[in-house]
Protein backbone atom coordinates (compact mmCIF):
# COMPACT_ATOMS: atom_id res chain seq x y z
CA UNK A 1 0.00 0.00 0.00
CA UNK A 2 1.16 3.07 -0.73
CA UNK A 3 0.51 6.23 1.15
CA UNK A 4 -0.04 10.36 0.68
CA UNK A 5 2.50 12.80 2.77
CA UNK A 6 -0.60 13.97 4.95
CA UNK A 7 -1.77 9.94 5.31
CA UNK A 8 2.15 9.51 6.52
CA UNK A 9 2.22 12.48 8.70
CA UNK A 10 -0.89 11.61 10.19
CA UNK A 11 0.38 8.32 11.36
CA UNK A 12 3.50 9.61 12.19
CA UNK A 13 1.94 11.80 14.96
CA UNK A 14 -0.08 9.54 16.40
CA UNK A 15 2.18 6.84 16.52
CA UNK A 16 4.94 9.33 18.33
CA UNK A 17 2.54 11.11 20.68
CA UNK A 18 0.63 7.84 21.55
CA UNK A 19 4.26 6.84 22.71
CA UNK A 20 6.04 9.14 24.56
CA UNK A 21 9.88 8.99 24.73
CA UNK A 22 10.39 6.19 22.89
CA UNK A 23 12.78 5.29 20.07
CA UNK A 24 11.63 4.72 17.11
CA UNK A 25 14.04 3.92 13.74
CA UNK A 26 13.23 5.23 10.50
CA UNK A 27 13.55 1.81 9.26
CA UNK A 28 10.34 1.37 11.48
CA UNK A 29 8.78 3.89 9.30
CA UNK A 30 9.93 2.96 5.75
CA UNK A 31 8.96 -0.54 5.95
CA UNK A 32 5.29 0.62 7.69
CA UNK A 33 5.17 3.16 5.14
CA UNK A 34 6.89 1.08 1.71
CA UNK A 35 8.63 4.61 1.19
CA UNK A 36 12.38 5.92 0.91
CA UNK A 37 14.57 7.10 3.66
CA UNK A 38 14.66 10.50 2.12
CA UNK A 39 10.85 10.67 2.34
CA UNK A 40 10.44 9.56 5.97
CA UNK A 41 13.32 12.41 6.98
CA UNK A 42 11.18 14.78 5.26
CA UNK A 43 8.39 13.75 6.77
CA UNK A 44 9.48 13.96 10.26
CA UNK A 45 11.03 17.59 9.73
CA UNK A 46 7.43 18.60 8.76
CA UNK A 47 6.55 16.96 12.03
CA UNK A 48 8.84 18.48 14.02
CA UNK A 49 7.77 21.76 12.80
CA UNK A 50 3.95 21.16 13.93
CA UNK A 51 5.21 20.05 17.26
CA UNK A 52 7.29 23.07 17.91
CA UNK A 53 5.04 25.83 15.95
CA UNK A 54 1.94 24.31 18.10
CA UNK A 55 3.90 24.37 21.38
CA UNK A 56 3.16 20.30 21.35
CA UNK A 57 6.38 19.04 23.01
CA UNK A 58 9.29 18.18 21.26
CA UNK A 59 10.26 15.56 18.46
CA UNK A 60 14.03 14.81 18.37
CA UNK A 61 16.35 13.34 16.28
CA UNK A 62 18.60 10.38 17.50
CA UNK A 63 21.90 9.86 15.52
CA UNK A 64 23.83 6.42 15.61
CA UNK A 65 23.23 2.85 15.43
CA UNK A 66 20.50 2.82 18.00
CA UNK A 67 19.20 6.30 16.73
CA UNK A 68 15.73 7.02 15.26
CA UNK A 69 13.03 9.68 16.01
CA UNK A 70 11.16 10.30 19.92
CA UNK A 71 8.67 12.36 21.18
CA UNK A 72 9.24 14.66 24.08
CA UNK A 73 6.11 15.69 25.90
CA UNK A 74 6.47 19.24 27.32
CA UNK A 75 3.83 21.80 27.74
CA UNK A 76 4.50 25.18 27.52
CA UNK A 77 4.56 27.25 31.10
CA UNK A 78 1.68 29.09 29.54
CA UNK A 79 -0.84 26.28 29.48
CA UNK A 80 0.47 24.84 32.98
CA UNK A 81 -0.85 28.07 34.65
CA UNK A 82 -3.91 28.17 32.68
CA UNK A 83 -4.62 24.18 33.74
CA UNK A 84 -3.08 24.15 37.23
CA UNK A 85 -5.22 28.03 37.86
CA UNK A 86 -8.62 25.93 37.00
CA UNK A 87 -7.06 23.19 39.10
CA UNK A 88 -6.93 25.09 42.03
CA UNK A 89 -10.25 26.87 41.34
CA UNK A 90 -12.58 23.34 41.12
CA UNK A 91 -10.32 22.12 44.81
CA UNK A 92 -11.71 25.40 46.35
CA UNK A 93 -15.20 24.60 46.29
CA UNK A 94 -16.16 24.92 49.99
CA UNK A 95 -18.10 21.81 49.50
CA UNK A 96 -15.04 20.21 49.10
CA UNK A 97 -14.52 20.46 52.94
CA UNK A 98 -14.96 16.88 54.95
CA UNK A 99 -15.23 16.28 58.87
CA UNK A 100 -11.59 16.69 60.24
CA UNK A 101 -10.50 19.36 57.49
CA UNK A 102 -9.48 16.34 55.13
CA UNK A 103 -10.61 17.51 51.39
CA UNK A 104 -12.15 15.54 48.99
CA UNK A 105 -10.14 15.43 45.93
CA UNK A 106 -10.42 11.68 44.65
CA UNK A 107 -13.06 12.96 41.82
CA UNK A 108 -9.76 14.96 40.12
CA UNK A 109 -7.14 13.26 41.11
CA UNK A 110 -8.20 9.81 40.10
CA UNK A 111 -9.70 11.39 36.51
CA UNK A 112 -7.64 10.33 34.09
CA UNK A 113 -7.67 13.62 32.01
CA UNK A 114 -6.62 15.23 34.71
CA UNK A 115 -4.05 12.66 35.77
CA UNK A 116 -2.52 12.64 32.41
CA UNK A 117 -1.99 16.27 32.21
CA UNK A 118 -0.51 16.63 35.32
CA UNK A 119 2.00 13.16 34.53
CA UNK A 120 2.71 15.42 31.78
CA UNK A 121 3.12 18.58 33.88
CA UNK A 122 5.91 16.80 36.02
CA UNK A 123 7.41 15.23 32.88
CA UNK A 124 7.84 19.40 31.97
CA UNK A 125 9.74 20.14 35.23
CA UNK A 126 11.53 16.82 36.80
CA UNK A 127 14.60 16.16 34.66
CA UNK A 128 14.35 12.20 34.05
CA UNK A 129 17.00 11.66 32.02
CA UNK A 130 19.30 9.19 33.51
CA UNK A 131 15.89 8.06 35.61
CA UNK A 132 14.49 4.15 35.82
CA UNK A 133 11.86 4.18 37.39
CA UNK A 134 8.76 5.99 38.78
CA UNK A 135 7.71 5.12 42.28
CA UNK A 136 5.03 5.60 44.12
CA UNK A 137 2.79 4.53 47.02
CA UNK A 138 -0.90 3.24 47.09
CA UNK A 139 -3.59 4.84 46.26
CA UNK A 140 -4.17 8.06 45.37
CA UNK A 141 -0.95 8.83 44.08
CA UNK A 142 -1.30 6.35 41.50
CA UNK A 143 -3.27 7.92 38.95
CA UNK A 144 -0.51 10.79 38.56
CA UNK A 145 2.13 8.35 39.10
CA UNK A 146 0.79 6.14 36.36
CA UNK A 147 0.69 9.51 33.94
CA UNK A 148 3.87 10.33 35.04
CA UNK A 149 5.52 6.88 33.54
CA UNK A 150 3.82 6.98 30.61
CA UNK A 151 4.76 10.29 29.71
CA UNK A 152 8.52 9.94 30.62
CA UNK A 153 8.68 6.19 29.12
CA UNK A 154 9.32 4.30 32.53
CA UNK A 155 8.24 1.55 34.04
CA UNK A 156 6.20 2.34 37.92
CA UNK A 157 6.33 0.82 41.03
CA UNK A 158 4.04 1.07 43.41
CA UNK A 159 4.74 0.83 47.09
CA UNK A 160 1.80 -1.17 49.14
CA UNK A 161 0.79 -0.87 52.72
CA UNK A 162 0.81 -4.45 53.45
CA UNK A 163 2.86 -7.10 53.03
CA UNK A 164 0.92 -9.14 50.12
CA UNK A 165 1.66 -13.19 50.20
CA UNK A 166 1.33 -12.85 46.14
CA UNK A 167 4.09 -10.64 45.29
CA UNK A 168 6.75 -12.62 46.95
CA UNK A 169 9.37 -11.83 48.93
CA UNK A 170 10.19 -8.11 50.21
CA UNK A 171 11.14 -5.40 52.23
CA UNK A 172 9.15 -3.51 55.07
CA UNK A 173 9.95 -0.40 56.51
CA UNK A 174 7.87 1.53 59.18
CA UNK A 175 7.27 5.19 58.94
CA UNK A 176 5.77 7.88 60.53
CA UNK A 177 2.93 9.67 58.76
CA UNK A 178 2.05 13.20 59.29
CA UNK A 179 -1.60 13.52 58.50
CA UNK A 180 -2.03 10.69 61.14
CA UNK A 181 1.19 10.51 63.34
CA UNK A 182 0.80 6.95 63.73
CA UNK A 183 3.60 4.05 62.65
CA UNK A 184 2.96 2.87 59.36
CA UNK A 185 4.65 -0.47 57.55
CA UNK A 186 5.20 0.12 53.73
CA UNK A 187 6.56 -2.49 51.63
CA UNK A 188 7.68 -3.36 48.22
CA UNK A 189 8.66 -7.00 46.68
CA UNK A 190 12.52 -7.78 46.28
CA UNK A 191 11.88 -7.96 42.24
CA UNK A 192 10.36 -4.52 42.59
CA UNK A 193 13.68 -2.71 41.47
CA UNK A 194 16.59 -3.22 40.16
CA UNK A 195 19.77 -3.10 42.20
CA UNK A 196 21.52 0.53 41.79
CA UNK A 197 18.66 1.90 39.96
CA UNK A 198 17.41 5.92 39.98
CA UNK A 199 14.17 6.72 41.31
CA UNK A 200 11.81 9.26 40.65
CA UNK A 201 9.06 9.51 43.51
CA UNK A 202 5.90 10.51 42.87
CA UNK A 203 2.78 11.48 45.51
CA UNK A 204 -0.35 13.10 45.77
CA UNK A 205 0.04 15.18 48.73
CA UNK A 206 2.65 16.01 51.42
CA UNK A 207 2.01 17.96 54.82
CA UNK A 208 5.67 16.91 57.26
CA UNK A 209 6.95 15.00 54.65
CA UNK A 210 6.65 11.47 56.50
CA UNK A 211 5.71 9.52 53.85
CA UNK A 212 8.24 10.52 51.19
CA UNK A 213 10.54 10.57 53.49
CA UNK A 214 9.94 6.58 54.25
CA UNK A 215 9.73 5.81 50.82
CA UNK A 216 13.44 7.52 50.66
CA UNK A 217 14.11 5.10 53.58
CA UNK A 218 12.97 2.05 51.31
CA UNK A 219 14.58 3.29 48.22
CA UNK A 220 17.60 2.91 50.19
CA UNK A 221 17.11 -0.23 51.29
CA UNK A 222 17.28 -1.19 47.75
CA UNK A 223 20.57 0.70 46.99
CA UNK A 224 18.21 2.75 44.71
CA UNK A 225 18.91 6.88 44.24
CA UNK A 226 16.27 8.67 44.71
CA UNK A 227 16.79 11.92 41.63
CA UNK A 228 13.39 13.40 41.44
CA UNK A 229 10.62 13.61 43.91
CA UNK A 230 7.28 15.15 42.65
CA UNK A 231 3.67 16.03 44.55
CA UNK A 232 0.80 17.81 43.29
CA UNK A 233 -0.23 19.64 47.01
CA UNK A 234 1.73 20.36 49.41
CA UNK A 235 0.84 22.57 52.58
CA UNK A 236 2.68 25.68 53.61
CA UNK A 237 2.33 24.73 56.91
CA UNK A 238 4.47 22.83 58.67
CA UNK A 239 7.07 24.83 56.44
CA UNK A 240 9.91 22.65 57.60
CA UNK A 241 9.23 19.38 56.01
CA UNK A 242 10.99 15.95 56.30
CA UNK A 243 12.31 16.22 52.77
CA UNK A 244 14.01 18.56 50.45
CA UNK A 245 14.75 19.22 46.51
CA UNK A 246 11.06 18.26 45.41
CA UNK A 247 8.66 19.80 43.09
CA UNK A 248 5.57 20.70 44.58
CA UNK A 249 2.83 21.88 41.88
CA UNK A 250 0.22 23.47 44.15
CA UNK A 251 0.18 24.77 47.79
CA UNK A 252 -2.52 24.43 50.29
CA UNK A 253 -2.58 27.57 52.44
CA UNK A 254 -5.30 26.93 53.90
CA UNK A 255 -8.40 24.65 55.00
CA UNK A 256 -11.04 26.20 57.77
CA UNK A 257 -13.71 24.17 58.17
CA UNK A 258 -16.13 26.39 60.03
CA UNK A 259 -15.93 28.95 58.01
CA UNK A 260 -15.89 26.90 54.70
CA UNK A 261 -12.26 28.65 53.14
CA UNK A 262 -10.24 26.14 51.07
CA UNK A 263 -6.86 28.21 49.62
CA UNK A 264 -4.96 26.04 47.35
CA UNK A 265 -2.89 27.76 45.00
CA UNK A 266 -0.40 27.37 42.20
CA UNK A 267 3.45 27.23 43.39
CA UNK A 268 5.10 30.08 41.70
CA UNK A 269 8.39 28.14 40.95
CA UNK A 270 7.65 24.86 41.64
CA UNK A 271 10.92 23.53 42.55
CA UNK A 272 11.65 23.91 46.63
CA UNK A 273 15.25 22.95 47.94
CA UNK B 1 -0.64 32.94 12.41
CA UNK B 2 -1.54 30.92 9.64
CA UNK B 3 -0.86 26.91 9.04
CA UNK B 4 -0.51 24.54 6.21
CA UNK B 5 -2.77 21.70 5.83
CA UNK B 6 -0.15 19.51 6.80
CA UNK B 7 0.42 21.24 10.30
CA UNK B 8 -2.84 21.46 10.94
CA UNK B 9 -3.60 18.26 10.17
CA UNK B 10 -0.81 17.14 12.44
CA UNK B 11 -2.52 19.13 15.28
CA UNK B 12 -5.78 17.26 14.68
CA UNK B 13 -4.18 13.77 15.50
CA UNK B 14 -2.11 14.66 17.98
CA UNK B 15 -5.26 16.78 20.16
CA UNK B 16 -7.38 14.14 18.90
CA UNK B 17 -5.68 10.83 19.88
CA UNK B 18 -4.44 12.61 23.34
CA UNK B 19 -8.24 12.93 23.71
CA UNK B 20 -10.55 9.97 23.26
CA UNK B 21 -14.17 9.96 22.89
CA UNK B 22 -13.72 13.97 23.24
CA UNK B 23 -15.89 15.75 21.19
CA UNK B 24 -14.33 18.88 19.73
CA UNK B 25 -16.05 21.58 18.17
CA UNK B 26 -15.40 22.70 14.37
CA UNK B 27 -14.60 26.12 15.96
CA UNK B 28 -12.43 25.12 18.35
CA UNK B 29 -10.19 24.26 15.38
CA UNK B 30 -11.36 27.54 12.81
CA UNK B 31 -10.14 29.42 16.27
CA UNK B 32 -6.72 27.34 16.95
CA UNK B 33 -5.80 27.36 13.18
CA UNK B 34 -7.58 30.98 11.83
CA UNK B 35 -9.01 29.31 8.99
CA UNK B 36 -12.42 28.64 7.54
CA UNK B 37 -15.27 25.87 8.48
CA UNK B 38 -14.75 24.75 4.72
CA UNK B 39 -10.91 24.21 5.32
CA UNK B 40 -11.29 22.55 8.84
CA UNK B 41 -13.97 19.90 7.76
CA UNK B 42 -12.08 19.17 4.62
CA UNK B 43 -8.78 18.34 7.00
CA UNK B 44 -10.49 16.25 9.11
CA UNK B 45 -12.27 14.12 6.43
CA UNK B 46 -8.30 13.26 5.25
CA UNK B 47 -7.64 12.59 9.15
CA UNK B 48 -10.90 10.22 9.18
CA UNK B 49 -9.13 8.40 5.91
CA UNK B 50 -5.60 8.18 7.70
CA UNK B 51 -7.14 6.53 10.93
CA UNK B 52 -9.44 4.16 8.78
CA UNK B 53 -6.43 3.26 6.18
CA UNK B 54 -4.23 2.88 9.04
CA UNK B 55 -6.53 0.79 11.66
CA UNK B 56 -5.19 3.66 14.30
CA UNK B 57 -9.35 3.19 15.39
CA UNK B 58 -12.05 5.81 13.94
CA UNK B 59 -12.66 9.22 13.95
CA UNK B 60 -16.11 10.44 13.47
CA UNK B 61 -18.41 13.10 12.92
CA UNK B 62 -21.55 14.18 15.42
CA UNK B 63 -23.95 16.51 14.23
CA UNK B 64 -26.13 18.92 15.56
CA UNK B 65 -26.02 22.29 18.70
CA UNK B 66 -23.75 19.62 20.67
CA UNK B 67 -21.62 18.03 17.52
CA UNK B 68 -18.15 18.19 16.62
CA UNK B 69 -15.98 15.54 15.83
CA UNK B 70 -13.98 12.57 18.34
CA UNK B 71 -11.94 10.16 17.70
CA UNK B 72 -12.71 6.51 18.96
CA UNK B 73 -10.02 4.31 19.49
CA UNK B 74 -9.93 0.76 18.56
CA UNK B 75 -7.42 -1.81 18.12
CA UNK B 76 -7.94 -4.01 15.10
CA UNK B 77 -8.73 -8.19 15.98
CA UNK B 78 -5.23 -8.95 14.68
CA UNK B 79 -3.45 -6.19 16.71
CA UNK B 80 -5.13 -7.44 19.49
CA UNK B 81 -4.25 -10.78 19.00
CA UNK B 82 -0.36 -9.91 18.42
CA UNK B 83 -0.65 -7.94 21.52
CA UNK B 84 -1.98 -10.55 23.79
CA UNK B 85 -0.05 -13.33 22.35
CA UNK B 86 3.42 -11.44 23.40
CA UNK B 87 2.07 -10.59 26.72
CA UNK B 88 1.27 -14.25 27.35
CA UNK B 89 4.93 -15.12 26.34
CA UNK B 90 5.85 -12.85 28.80
CA UNK B 91 3.43 -14.09 31.41
CA UNK B 92 4.47 -18.16 30.89
CA UNK B 93 7.96 -17.32 32.52
CA UNK B 94 8.86 -19.56 34.66
CA UNK B 95 11.11 -17.83 36.82
CA UNK B 96 7.18 -15.77 37.82
CA UNK B 97 5.92 -18.49 40.03
CA UNK B 98 5.90 -17.33 43.42
CA UNK B 99 6.02 -19.42 46.68
CA UNK B 100 2.19 -20.93 46.71
CA UNK B 101 1.67 -21.23 43.19
CA UNK B 102 1.25 -17.35 43.03
CA UNK B 103 2.25 -15.05 39.61
CA UNK B 104 4.56 -11.93 39.61
CA UNK B 105 2.99 -9.79 37.34
CA UNK B 106 2.82 -6.51 38.86
CA UNK B 107 6.21 -5.42 36.40
CA UNK B 108 4.12 -5.80 33.40
CA UNK B 109 0.25 -5.06 34.68
CA UNK B 110 1.97 -1.77 36.57
CA UNK B 111 3.85 -1.32 33.22
CA UNK B 112 2.41 1.99 31.31
CA UNK B 113 2.98 1.02 27.74
CA UNK B 114 0.98 -2.43 28.57
CA UNK B 115 -1.72 -1.18 30.87
CA UNK B 116 -2.52 1.44 28.23
CA UNK B 117 -2.87 -1.35 25.55
CA UNK B 118 -4.85 -3.11 27.94
CA UNK B 119 -7.51 -0.17 28.31
CA UNK B 120 -7.71 0.59 24.90
CA UNK B 121 -8.67 -3.08 24.36
CA UNK B 122 -11.23 -3.17 26.80
CA UNK B 123 -12.22 -0.08 24.86
CA UNK B 124 -12.56 -1.93 21.61
CA UNK B 125 -14.76 -4.66 22.90
CA UNK B 126 -16.48 -3.43 25.97
CA UNK B 127 -19.80 -1.25 25.07
CA UNK B 128 -19.72 1.85 26.95
CA UNK B 129 -21.27 4.00 25.09
CA UNK B 130 -23.70 4.47 28.50
CA UNK B 131 -21.08 3.93 30.82
CA UNK B 132 -20.99 7.05 33.48
CA UNK B 133 -17.81 5.45 35.32
CA UNK B 134 -15.18 2.38 35.23
CA UNK B 135 -15.16 1.37 38.56
CA UNK B 136 -12.16 -0.81 40.00
CA UNK B 137 -10.61 -1.82 43.58
CA UNK B 138 -7.29 -1.26 44.78
CA UNK B 139 -4.05 -1.90 44.11
CA UNK B 140 -3.53 -3.89 40.91
CA UNK B 141 -6.06 -3.48 38.56
CA UNK B 142 -5.51 0.31 39.34
CA UNK B 143 -2.91 1.37 36.26
CA UNK B 144 -5.63 -0.80 33.69
CA UNK B 145 -8.69 0.88 34.73
CA UNK B 146 -7.25 4.10 34.88
CA UNK B 147 -6.26 3.32 30.96
CA UNK B 148 -9.59 2.16 30.29
CA UNK B 149 -11.10 4.81 31.55
CA UNK B 150 -8.43 7.26 29.51
CA UNK B 151 -9.67 5.50 26.35
CA UNK B 152 -13.71 5.87 27.23
CA UNK B 153 -13.25 9.43 28.59
CA UNK B 154 -14.96 7.83 31.76
CA UNK B 155 -14.00 8.97 35.38
CA UNK B 156 -12.19 6.54 37.15
CA UNK B 157 -13.55 5.39 40.84
CA UNK B 158 -11.59 3.52 43.31
CA UNK B 159 -12.91 1.19 45.84
CA UNK B 160 -11.09 0.76 49.10
CA UNK B 161 -10.13 -1.79 51.50
CA UNK B 162 -10.53 -0.03 54.10
CA UNK B 163 -12.67 3.21 55.40
CA UNK B 164 -10.45 6.10 55.23
CA UNK B 165 -11.03 9.01 57.47
CA UNK B 166 -9.86 11.26 54.90
CA UNK B 167 -12.26 10.56 52.38
CA UNK B 168 -16.00 10.76 54.26
CA UNK B 169 -19.01 9.18 54.73
CA UNK B 170 -18.97 5.89 52.80
CA UNK B 171 -20.95 2.54 52.08
CA UNK B 172 -19.09 -0.56 53.05
CA UNK B 173 -20.03 -4.28 52.64
CA UNK B 174 -18.16 -7.19 53.44
CA UNK B 175 -17.35 -10.45 50.97
CA UNK B 176 -15.42 -13.24 50.60
CA UNK B 177 -12.55 -13.07 48.42
CA UNK B 178 -11.98 -16.37 46.71
CA UNK B 179 -8.00 -16.45 46.73
CA UNK B 180 -7.65 -16.49 50.84
CA UNK B 181 -11.37 -17.32 51.77
CA UNK B 182 -11.36 -14.73 54.15
CA UNK B 183 -13.86 -12.23 55.15
CA UNK B 184 -13.05 -8.84 53.52
CA UNK B 185 -14.42 -5.31 53.64
CA UNK B 186 -14.60 -3.12 50.39
CA UNK B 187 -15.28 0.65 51.15
CA UNK B 188 -16.52 3.38 48.57
CA UNK B 189 -17.17 7.28 49.88
CA UNK B 190 -20.70 8.36 49.13
CA UNK B 191 -19.68 11.12 47.03
CA UNK B 192 -18.13 9.06 44.53
CA UNK B 193 -20.76 7.74 42.29
CA UNK B 194 -24.18 9.81 41.37
CA UNK B 195 -27.22 7.64 42.03
CA UNK B 196 -28.07 5.87 39.24
CA UNK B 197 -25.09 5.67 37.30
CA UNK B 198 -24.23 2.65 34.78
CA UNK B 199 -20.80 1.43 35.32
CA UNK B 200 -18.51 -0.49 34.06
CA UNK B 201 -16.34 -3.01 36.43
CA UNK B 202 -12.20 -3.99 35.71
CA UNK B 203 -9.85 -6.40 37.26
CA UNK B 204 -6.75 -7.45 36.77
CA UNK B 205 -7.59 -11.08 38.21
CA UNK B 206 -10.58 -13.31 38.74
CA UNK B 207 -10.34 -16.93 40.22
CA UNK B 208 -13.97 -17.42 41.71
CA UNK B 209 -15.43 -14.25 40.91
CA UNK B 210 -15.80 -13.30 44.56
CA UNK B 211 -14.25 -9.64 44.13
CA UNK B 212 -16.13 -8.82 41.48
CA UNK B 213 -19.20 -10.26 42.98
CA UNK B 214 -18.20 -7.96 46.08
CA UNK B 215 -18.09 -4.71 43.35
CA UNK B 216 -21.51 -5.70 41.98
CA UNK B 217 -23.04 -6.05 46.21
CA UNK B 218 -21.39 -2.64 46.86
CA UNK B 219 -22.80 -0.77 43.37
CA UNK B 220 -26.43 -2.20 44.06
CA UNK B 221 -25.95 -0.10 47.50
CA UNK B 222 -25.27 3.02 45.28
CA UNK B 223 -28.14 1.98 43.20
CA UNK B 224 -25.88 1.77 40.74
CA UNK B 225 -26.26 -0.68 37.27
CA UNK B 226 -23.52 -2.74 35.94
CA UNK B 227 -23.44 -2.86 32.01
CA UNK B 228 -19.78 -3.93 31.97
CA UNK B 229 -17.20 -6.39 33.59
CA UNK B 230 -13.68 -6.83 31.96
CA UNK B 231 -10.78 -9.04 33.72
CA UNK B 232 -7.05 -9.41 32.46
CA UNK B 233 -7.13 -12.92 33.52
CA UNK B 234 -8.96 -15.64 34.55
CA UNK B 235 -8.19 -19.07 35.32
CA UNK B 236 -10.21 -21.98 33.79
CA UNK B 237 -10.74 -23.59 37.02
CA UNK B 238 -13.09 -23.33 38.75
CA UNK B 239 -15.14 -23.16 35.50
CA UNK B 240 -18.05 -21.84 37.78
CA UNK B 241 -17.56 -18.39 38.26
CA UNK B 242 -19.68 -15.80 41.19
CA UNK B 243 -20.04 -13.82 38.27
CA UNK B 244 -21.78 -13.68 34.62
CA UNK B 245 -21.35 -11.60 31.24
CA UNK B 246 -18.02 -10.76 31.77
CA UNK B 247 -15.00 -10.07 29.53
CA UNK B 248 -11.75 -11.94 30.12
CA UNK B 249 -8.84 -11.32 27.53
CA UNK B 250 -6.07 -13.79 29.00
CA UNK B 251 -6.99 -17.44 30.56
CA UNK B 252 -4.52 -19.09 33.12
CA UNK B 253 -5.15 -22.48 32.66
CA UNK B 254 -2.30 -23.86 34.36
CA UNK B 255 0.48 -23.09 37.13
CA UNK B 256 2.60 -26.04 38.58
CA UNK B 257 4.92 -24.79 40.99
CA UNK B 258 7.03 -28.11 40.82
CA UNK B 259 7.54 -28.44 37.50
CA UNK B 260 7.65 -24.67 36.67
CA UNK B 261 4.94 -24.45 34.54
CA UNK B 262 2.80 -21.37 33.73
CA UNK B 263 0.42 -21.60 30.98
CA UNK B 264 -1.79 -18.39 30.30
CA UNK B 265 -3.22 -18.36 26.94
CA UNK B 266 -5.19 -15.25 25.14
CA UNK B 267 -9.34 -16.22 25.46
CA UNK B 268 -10.71 -17.11 21.87
CA UNK B 269 -13.53 -15.10 22.03
CA UNK B 270 -12.98 -13.10 25.38
CA UNK B 271 -16.67 -12.24 26.02
CA UNK B 272 -17.99 -15.15 28.76
CA UNK B 273 -21.97 -15.42 28.99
Amino acid sequence: MKFKRTERMGAIVKILSDNPNKVFTLSFFTEKFNAAKSTISEDILVVKNVFEKLNLGKVVTIAGAAGGVKYIPKISDEDNEIFLKELCEKINEPSRILAGGFLYLIDLIYNPEISSKIGKIFASYIDYSEADYIVTIETKGIPMALMTAKAMNLPLVIIRKDTKVSEGSSLNITYMSGSNKIVQTMTLPRKALKEGSKVILIDDFMRGGGTLRGMEDLMAEFNAQVIGKGVLISTSSPKEKLVKDYISLLELKEVDEKKGIIKVEPNKDFIIN
